[in-house]
């Protein structure tokens, strides 16, 4: 990678995440009225539904804190995050367990919790980032909080009705994975304590139970001691998680100057790039079999906006920490994939899900799901790197 | 419609039921080592997994009665359908508050339970046919339990963590539907005597809160008095869902010579035959929205096999019963359709989950929830009607 084509693709993302991503959701989604953000958006940005969800306004008020952090002091932004945490403290919570809700009304009334705590987890970076924007302890003792029950529910789920009975036990990578990048983030923002303990583990975690050496696979969801469950759920494959997964190690292994740790990241991100990307039409599928059976979910080979993005900032880094020119003829492909189907040319932002050859299957932009967090998280990583690089070459 | 159009079909679903469709299950989907069936099978009959599902086995064990009472006698369909209900009691019963379950091991252990009864309901109707075809009364009582504790468990759900709070209350149009069919299938078998009752009751609430003729619509999810909701959810349609419901509604009409309810089952037809037939491509799509906006489930416009046996059902009996050549056009428009991309010409059977121009997503033919149940049904229901019609001409 050259430097003109350094210097070319820091503007794609650069430009991208401050005059394209971010003014599709500033400040039109600040909801004056009831706090937080209206962000579950057709195409044009008209709003297709007031609910609001708590992963996404967690995950948009960290967005938000990190440029300020990272970026520059935009009062803007600011304002807009500390309005973000307003509605997290006064509707993210549960009084009566402490727990987090994951969808909520416009106003703030809960319609859904789910057993699972990643509400938490988005809230957690989120207060880190405003405790290290302003300095206020308040903050920082709510990331601190918020983060260890993130833990706790994890790994002592209580309260909450099993979905499956004890007969066939598991457990998926989500939790190790959010694990890391949620203590690399607090580390970063409130120097939480134990964040190189919680790496530690959850990264030990997924090399026990979840890397296969023997098929070269990266496995989504295993039995209590790491085993292979041959049945539609056990072999179900999601490469471009996996291959988030491994961007957070490779990461870690480059911020720490660890080899080994680069090293796992990087054959994390080999196997699952094999695995997932479709040969034929281009793209990654969202899910596959581990042996080549056909797969449950019917809609597995579509396309989705975040596997990109999240291919597109492993790809990079992996480049940049090893300088193999596979990587950057990887991130060259998948880069050009992405912005040759997912940008919206005629209203800015890009569609979050494609049909396997690349054609829009709905163009909403936002949902309980989809906001403003994978795309300029992976346009402000690689902007980022990018800087590095070439400070490298200068 | 001309009786040699009549003879025509007739075969197709005759000789499709009983030369393509039951010997891709029968007889090799038998499981004579655990009991039950087999029947997550791959596009050429391979297990795929061994796990089973109590919705498929309490269905296959119905349509094997159901051929026995309804086409002939034969052993082999007779000792299948003994087979299923033997390994439903004794595996599809949690003893601890005699619910059923929902996915259970090969050996019968449970795997998952869900919070709605709809195995109860295809239990109860396998269990009413036994009964006719048998004589042994034991079953008929079975099967009057198991549909007191499908009605029960909706109206009542106890020992059930909600998946939503009390915020905004919904209710769809699944329970009044099933419970119409449930209803029309034990008054066959078992002449239960609060079949009219419950088809009375789920055919008034589903005109009461489901029907919106100020829009052309069956909305699928409504508030407690039939609002329409306008979020995501709520404004979800499923057509091939509502057409299903219409045919039901038309059959009660037709066979108690009530023009009201086939009228209002037409109605119901024509609506979502127009919400949910794809134009450009042909097929019914799975979802639409109510206004147009975009739908949040991103495979909306894939093509399902069962909407398309239900629609095939549904034309064809409200042309039977209103001589509307309308009804005969869209008939031969699904069929169609459905014939050109649904068939396995190698191996058999209908593949289940085709993209929206018809090429087919995955190859399986059998999971937790297709199994022989939705094809066979179609096929035996035209066959019957296009009998009577044969009849009429003669």
């Amino acid at each position: 990678m050259d430097q003109q084509r350094i210097d070319r693709l820091r503007a794609v993302y650069r430009d991208g995440l401050l005059n394209d991503t971010l003014p599709f959701w500033l400040p039109g989604s600040v909801d004056r009225e009831h706090g937080g953000f209206i962000l579950a958006r057709d195409r044009d940005g008209t709003v297709i539904d007031t609910d609001k969800g708590i992963w996404q306004q967690g995950r948009f008020t960290w967005l938000l804190g990190e440029l300020v952090n990272n970026v520059e002091r935009r009062e803007e932004w600011l304002e807009a995050a500390i309005h973000g945490a307003k509605f997290l403290d006064a509707h993210g919570f549960d009084p009566v367990d402490g727990r987090m809700w994951f969808h909520v009304t416009r106003d703030g009334r809960p319609i859904r919790k789910r057993r699972y705590a990643f509400s938490e987890s988005f809230a957690a970076i989120a207060y880190g980032e405003l405790a290290q924007a302003t300095g206020e302890d308040h903050y920082a003792e709510k990331a601190r909080q918020t983060f260890r029950r993130f833990i706790d529910h994890n790994l002592h789920p209580s309260g909450v009705e099993p979905k499956f009975t004890d007969v066939r036990p598991t457990h998926g990578i989500g939790f190790p994975m959010i694990a890391i990048v949620t203590a690399q983030q607090l580390r970063d923002s409130i120097n939480l304590a134990e964040a190189a303990e919680w790496i530690d583990r959850s990264i030990d975690m997924i090399c026990q139970d979840h890397l296969k050496p023997e098929i070269q696979c990266v496995m989504e969801t295993v039995g209590p001691k790491g085993e292979i469950i041959d049945h539609f759920d056990g072999r179900t494959l999601n490469p471009g998680h996996a291959i988030e997964g491994a961007w957070f190690i490779i990461n870690e292994g480059k911020l720490r100057g660890d080899s080994q740790l680069i090293k796992t990241g990087c054959t994390m991100l080999d196997w699952m790039w094999h695995r997932g990307w479709d040969s034929e039409y281009g793209g990654l599928f969202y899910f596959t079999d581990v042996y080549g059976h056909p797969v449950q979910e019917y809609w597995h080979d579509m396309k989705f906006w975040w596997p990109h993005n999240e291919a597109i900032i492993a790809t990079l880094l992996a480049y940049q920490v090893t300088s193999d020119s596979k990587y950057a003829d990887w991130h060259r492909q998948v880069h050009d994939w992405s912005y040759a189907h997912f940008p919206d040319g005629e209203h800015g932002e890009w569609f979050g899900y494609l049909h396997r050859d690349g054609r829009v299957s709905t163009p909403l932009k936002g949902n309980l799901w989809k906001g403003p967090f994978h795309l300029p998280r992976m346009q402000l990583t690689c902007w980022q790197i990018l800087e590095e690089m070439s400070d490298d070459y200068g």
